[in-house]
Parts: C-alpha cells; structure tokens; sequence
C-alpha cells in the first residue's frame, strides 16, 4: 500500500492548486497518509505559551496536495476513511489568545481582555481519551480538515468552506464516506488536523490535536457536481455548510440536504423541506473557526418513497 | 388531580404578568393541563389556504399564567413532564407565506417572490406519526411553548428568550425536568404548542402541531437564580440559549453551561471551557422563531471530580 | 401649550398598552413635554461606578404614555420634533458593564473578562457639547427612545423594533418629522433618552445623556399602515430597520425604503432597487441594544418620475 | 508617465502572489492604469441576461499585480488616487440571480423563487451619471476593488478582507489616500473594478460599472504594519472592515479605528472609544459581497490632545 508521509516543513499551508502533488493515488485505491497535528508540533509542554509558539500561517499543515488519477471539474470526489491511528502518546488541547468559540477574535473584534492561556495534555491510550484519573472517553478520532482545491483560489487552512477545508466536523471520521467536489484536474486532496475527539464546536479552538497515521480509500463519481461537502454513514446522509452568520451555514447545510433527498430519493423538494422539519438533525461542527460550520442530516431509513 | 382546561379564546398570547391566573398550584403538585395546537385551530384541511386562516397575534396560544404558590423572585421553578396524550387524531404540518428556516421572512426582507404555501395532516396512532403509508416516525411529543412570565415585559408567542418561551426545543419532552427562572411573584407558567415530532430546527417552521393534554409536577428550588432555561434528563444537562445571530444563542447555551458545570459540579470555569470542547454537544432547537433557540448539552457520566 | 412632565418614578419603563395615559392630545396639537435622562438620574460623577447605580430595568424611562385623540390601529403618527432643551448643564457619557459596541454584552456572552468601567461628564453650553477644553462640537439633540405600544407586547425600553423604542437614531431630532405605526387605540406615544449628540453606532453604549425639555407636534394620517418608523428631512426620506444580524436591520430598512419609493414616488419596486444602488444611504444609528438599527436614506430631489 | 494596461484576458481573478507582476513602479511614482469592468464586458445591452452571460469566477478582473519596488512585509502602502476617468459611454447596473443586497444568494441560501433579472444603461456625460431624461446624479468614480496580495492566500475578486479586495467602498475616490498592509515583497497592488457613483451598500449589487483610466501615486510608510485598510480624506480618517455577520465589520472597523486614534493622535483607546460614541460615523460600503464591508470614519478637527 502506498504511504504518503511528509517531513516537516513540506506540509501545504493552504488548500490550493498552487502546490506540486506530493503522490498520486487511482481511483479504487486504499492508501496511508501521515498527518502532523494541528499546532504543527509547537505546542509540547502545559507549560507553553502558545500564542508565544503558535504560528497561524501555519496552523493546520496539510498533507497534500495527493493527486487523483482522472479526476476532472465536474466530478465527486469519495473519500472512506477505513481508519486513524494516533502517532504520539499525547494529544493537546489548548487555549490561544483571540482564538476560542467563547471569546472575542479577529472578527468578532472586541475592546475586552483576553482570556488567559492554557495546555492540556490528554493521555491517548487503547482507544480512549484520559482528561485525568477520573474523566476519559472514547477516542473517536476524525480529519479536522478533508478538501480539495478549488478552482483558482488559495484558502488557509484555518478556514472552511465549499470546498471543506478546515470544517473540524466530528463526523469526517472512520466508517464514513467524505464526498468533496472536484474543481482542479487531479482533484488535489488535503488532509489533515487530526482530533482524538472533538463535541459539538470544538468549543475551546483545540482539541485532543495529534499527529496520526490514517488509511483511505478514494473514487470518483464522474460528471456529479456537489456544491457543498457531503458525509454518508451507514445510516444518515448528512450535508456540512460553512458560513457567517452561523444561521447562513445552517442554511446552506439544511438547503442541500433537501437538494439531495430531491435528487437521489425521489422526493419534491417541498416535500423534503417538510419532512426535515419532522426529522432533519443539525448541530455544530465548529464555532471557532473563520466560518462557522453546521451538519445536517437525515437518517437514510425515512428516505423510502416507494 | 387538577386539571386545567381552557375554553377556546381564553389562551394567552403574550407570557406576562399582565394577566389574571387561571390556576393555581402547590409547589411538588401534579396536575393535568390541556393545550390548544399552534395555529390555534385554525388549520384542518390540506385544502386550507394558511396566510388566510392565521392570526399571527394569536399563534401558539398558552394555557396559563399558572400561579405556583410561594414563588418569589430569585427562584427556579422545576417543572417535570410527567405524561403528554394527543387530543386529535391528527397533527398539522405546513407552509406560510414569508416564515420558515429556508425562506425570507419578516426579519431577513427581501424581495424574493414567497414560496408556495401548503398543509400537511399527518396521522397520529398508536405511538406513532405516519407521515404516509411508507413513512412513520415515533410520536416523542414537548412543548414548543414553556415559559414563565419577565419582571415587566410582555412577550409574543412566537418569541422565545430567557424566560422560555416559544424555544421550540425536543428536549422540552417527556420525562425531562425543566428549569425555569421566577421573575414574578407566582412565577406565572405558560404551555402551549405541543408538536408530535420534531427536528432540529423545526425546518418548515411547523412539525405536527396538535391539541393536547399533558401531565405536569412543579416545584421551587428556593433562592436560586438563574439567567436562561434549563433542560436536565437522565443522561445529559442541558442549557437552551435564544438569540440572533445563531451564533449568539450557541454562544450563550454554552456559557450557561460552563457556568452550570463549574457551580454545581466543582470545575474550574477554564477548565469546564475545554473540556467541553472534547465533549459538549450543541443543536438547533429552532430556526424559524423571532430568536434562533440553540441547545448545549453535558453528559453527567463525565461530571466527576471526585 | 399642554406640558408633559412626570414626578420621579412615574415613568414607563415598557412601551406597552398596559399603562394609563398621562396625558391626552389632539391631532395637530402641539405641546411640551419634560424627560428625564437614560440612567434615570442614577449617574451624576465621574467617580460613580455605573454597575452600582445603574438599574437596567429603570433605564432609558418613557414620559408616557400619550394618547393622541382619535388614533386607531391602522393610522400612521407623524411625530414633528420642533425643539429639544436641556434640562442641565452637564450630559453623562459612561461604560458600563457588558454594554457596548466593543465589548461582550448579555447576547454576545463570552468568557473575557470586563472592560473597565468610567463616566465621563459632558458640559453643554450655549449650543456646544464641550468634551474638554479644547474639543467640543455642535449639540444637536434627539430622542434616543421614541415609539408607540405594540399592539399586545410591552416591550422594554432598552429595546428597538417595529413599534420605534430605543432606535437610538440621531435623525429623530429637531426639524425632522418621525411618522410611527398606531397599533392601539390613542397610539400611545412614548418620548425619552434624550442625548446631546451621537456618532453613528452609540459606540460605547451612552452619549451625552441629560434630561429635557421637549415641543412636538403630532398628527394623523388615517388609515394608513406602515410596518416599521419613518422619518422624514427636509432633504431626505429615511426609514430605520431594528434587527439582528446587523445585516437583517439594514435589509429592513432598504425594504421598507424601496416600498416607500414605490408606493408614494410612481417608481416599479425594482427600478427603486437598483436606483438606490446608486444614491442610497445607509448607516449605523445603534450597535449596542438588543436589536441594532439602521437607516437607510433617499435623497428626495432624485425621486422624480414626472 | 508610465501607463498599464492589459489585453483581455491578461487581467487577475484573484489577488495573490501566484501571478507575475505586470509592471513595477517606484514609491512616489505616479503613473496611469486602465481598468475592465466588473463584468468583464459581458453585459453591454439592455436585453442581455446576466446570469447567461456573465462567469463569476471572471467577475472584478483586475489590472495587476503592480509591484511596488522595495515594499516588504511590515509596511504599508499609500496609494493615492489622483483622478479617474470613464473609457465608456455608458455604465452598466444589473439584477443577477442569487446576488444583491436584497435577496437569498449562495450564502444566505434560501428556497425562495430567485427575482427577475434586469440590466439598466446609464449614461456618462459631462460628470453626471444619466439615471434617464428626468434623474441625474455626479459622477463620483472610485475603485470599487483595491488591494494588495495576502501572505499566502489567493482571494477571489468578489471577497473584500483585511487586504482590501471588493470592498466596494465610495470613499476609496478621487483625492483620497488609501492605506494598504504590505503582505509580499513588492507589495503587488491590484486595481479594478471602476464604478460610476454608488450609494451605500451597492444595494442591488452592482452599480455603473465601467471601463476607466485612473491616475494613482503610491507610496511606502516603512516598517508600519496595519491589520486592515485605512483611508484619508482632507477632512476624515476611516478604517474599513469587512466580515459576517455585519456587526462583525462595524466592530473591526471601529475598532481600528480607536487604534488608529491612539497610536497617531494621542488619546487613551478607552477615551477614544467614548469619543467614537459622539462623534464616530459608520455606514456600509457593500452589502452584497462574500463578506460585508463598513466603513468607520472620524473627523480629523476633533483629534486634537494639545
């Protein structure tokens, strides 16, 4: 199986179709892919001071660009993630200065102190998340941030958007399938950010940041445009939009879950806008980054029109 | 047991302390209280035209304000949702001109043409909601409505705040305890606008409204204030936030939270702050209201600092 | 001439249906009428500490409510401001606690800590607002608060809306002519929180406060509806939208203009559209009450179709 | 005087440092550039469809880079427009699908019926802008993009941001000096986007586009980082923010605004944040755009600490 690790340094910065592919991998195949964390390895000790060692141009280093053999404008792109592996003993999880979904930042930009700062390390260990001697809970990690490039612009990866990106969307995780556009030839995956597990929001702005060592499988669906990131579990379909106002990212989430269930399931899209009223779910992903990101979804179940 | 039943046209249309009792309980009562449906009666065919039917001042009529005897300001009131029964053998889902999550309404204008309105009866029978012959989906009834009255404003129900109100939340359900802040000598509790089933958001605007008879215990925990409802089960606790934009509301939700996590359960605000970030869930309630309602959530299986 | 003035505590601190009339007047009539300050009196040195003083239930107190003779729902109220006074010598500008365009506040709730508090005391002197020695500029006062009660809510005057209340809009000054929607019988028209000038915003949350002295002349033009208040200049015509987001307040405002040009001016309502695309004006009148608002403007020396 | 001009074709998409400077000039050059328009000549007649014709990937081309010799990283640059002239005759304001200040677009995503599209001529003559026979206004031409290349993100022509991009903002005029962070050696300005006149906001998203030549002389403040754009007029000092929701650019232009005040006039930021609330102004440049766009400005006769 072909293993795409990467030194330091050599990470992309951005989500774009101005980096050289770093492999190439066909459509079918089941690769590995080494990710470092988050904080790109400068947060180590609780006794940091992350905004004194953070340097956010390069905050989320992504593996990439990978090249997809065929892939073209036009067409989805499928990424099952088959599974994730933590590369360290310790994740980290941190606040930063003017970073953090309870706190002013850089847009919301207010006359108020800052929080103070502070490093947790949480012990990763078979298949759990230690907070401390009392408190652990499932390690359920996921890519923080999964896309593609888009068609002419460069975008950090601190942002997502309509091309994924840094959506730190818990639900871009093991078992499901990713479904991101193609607007480049070659598609040009990124990945990276891995969490060791994250709620609703990443709250904070950090959480359980690890470098990892994940296998995916890829395919295409030729001549499908999608507009939006789309995720399908065993028994939800699910739609992630990014935006500000956070109500705009649950609208655009909600908006194309009623395109799908309208073009994939046979119902008028009235129907589907009514029928999400009933049993539609949506929640955040993120509240911290520079677009907010919700999910929508619909569990596949209800999706039956015959 | 006492139950409260109103004749049509005496509901409330506004929480406040403007109106007269029309019951009084004892504090660890339990009581039978009957509610009128959302559009107050006035949708019952699929051929009815809503923006012709509804009166808007008079949407969500409550059954209230229900005096808790000894409440004084500075109290919570705990009500307990015992039990709620369906009045009729159907519930109404639909569209009305310039309301509803995926539509312009009166507080995001534009010019856009209206979408089409349309009514929807789904049956309810035998602890089901069928949708049609294909499709059902468990009946898990709450109260859209559930409110206690503010110091001196008189709110409209269509409007949720931090006094309840029309936060149009799942969780408001049976066998959950809601938290509700006293402001008023009495407390003065309203409910209304029982659904059948809902999403999360109420999408459409509208989820199965019908008539209903619910099953009620109150009680006072004394001299403790709180600023925004509260929602506990069996598993989780719970803050519900109402605002906009929606990032205000999830923005208070979690505050709440953090708050309620470091009094009650001897965390550290900062560290109660992080931890959520790993743990805390956070999903639409509505939006569709006058405020977007957010919900935030803890498991207490986490809630350990012993 | 009819003089309005209150005895302390007399106040509204709703605008509401629910108050008796303190004073009734004619269509056409003008009168006097005294206010008292936003912070009710609480504030009077530098060395106070507003968060101590200040009780937000009690701000921005209402001289009202007046009934206008004959006004029914469905009638417009044209609110002619012919001249403000000040009641004192000095005007108080303060911050306090979680108010303000640049701080956290009770909607957008974060976990930084305050900002310092502080009350600067303004001198107004012979048409000037003296800020220090050698900075002063023009007094030209406004009503902070004008409005008429809602047809079933009251609405707390920390509060704008549809009804008027707390729009903070420096346009409802001297000279200018405010046309208000009657929603009840006799209108009820509540004047308050005079200020001695104000940016666009109310940035830090107050802004000269000081009690006044007031003559305005009122007027009906029956049977004539609008949905949100109007001004009218010599010079322009401006409606002023309160919502949240900020963007919501501005798409009301432009709305409300683009029907006014429409209905009153012969122009189709999308030639209005993209001719205020050229010479519409829209600003900032409050970023720090619960709604914000904003006026959207038309100059009048373009609206010509003959 | 050195004059740029591109062919068709060769104007940027994005600003970024992905391109190859098409001239280089020297601080305190003052020299000539031709700018396309908006659509990129696309909508030339009365009868064409916009949403046929027009690529949005291709909307704002602009004329750059134009590579400032010596700027690094850290200063900022001065670039002040010295006259603009239309290359047409006419100008073109147009209603596309999905796009304008008042209705559902790709961010505020809505299932409402998108408006009728309409295209509109006006006509340049003498300094005035024909509306038709009866109406017309000045013709008060600026760059309705202006900006320089962000560290390492490609940003589309539609997207204003703290590199300045389609701010859409009136005040960056004739006479006026806008100050542009330098992100990349050699600055790279790029310019486009000529309007005819435009009110605040550019309601229905576009507005007199056209064809131009301007007269513009740049120049370097050395070592002088700023976050945002800023601009001077002879009377005004202002900072443009541009973020969602709204709010979030009112803040961070008013924010910049107290630093700008603190850092070259001498106040304390706390005084000057009181000062803003008397004497503050702040309208909206764009409501239309990827991100939302404010303006906050201050008269320069009142900054006076001596």
């Amino acid at each position: 199986m072909q293993r795409i690790s990467l030194k330091p340094g050599k990470h992309a910065y951005t989500m774009s179709r101005y980096y050289t592919p770093v492999a190439t991998v066909e459509p079918g195949e089941t690769f590995v892919v080494e990710t470092q964390d988050g904080p790109d390895g400068t947060i180590t000790s609780e006794q940091d001071k992350p905004s004194e060692k953070l340097n956010f141009a390069h905050a989320n280093p992504e593996t990439g660009p990978i090249e997809v053999a065929g892939a073209e404008p036009g067409d989805t792109l499928v990424v099952k993630i088959e599974d994730i592996q933590p590369l360290s003993e310790y994740a980290v999880t941190f606040i930063v200065r003017d970073f953090g979904g309870l706190v002013a930042n850089s847009s919301t930009r207010l006359l108020n102190p800052p929080l103070e700062e502070r490093v947790k390390l949480v012990r990763l260990k078979e298949g759990k998340v230690y907070w401390n001697d009392k408190i652990s809970f499932p390690y359920q990690p996921f890519y923080g941030c999964i896309g593609t490039a888009p068609e002419q612009q460069a975008i950090d990866c601190m942002s997502p958007g309509n091309h994924g990106g840094n959506m730190d969307c818990p639900d871009c995780s093991v078992g499901n399938k990713v479904y991101l556009p193609v607007r480049v030839p070659g598609a040009y995956l990124f990945l990276g950010d891995v969490m060791a597990t994250q709620g609703q929001g990443e709250l904070c702005g950090t959480c359980g940041e690890h470098p990892a060592v994940g296998t995916v499988t890829v395919d295409l669906i030729k001549r499908k445009p999608i507009e939006w990131p789309r995720v399908e579990s065993d028994t939800h379909i699910m739609c992630i939009g990014s935006a500000k106002p956070m109500e705009d990212a649950a609208r655009i989430a909600y908006y194309e879950l009623v395109q799908w269930i309208a073009e994939d399931y046979g119902f008028d899209p009235i129907e589907a806008y009514m029928l999400l009223s009933h049993i539609g779910e949506c929640n955040i992903a993120n509240m911290v980054d520079t677009l907010y990101s919700m999910v929508a979804r619909c569990p596949k179940k209800y999706l039956t029109t015959k």
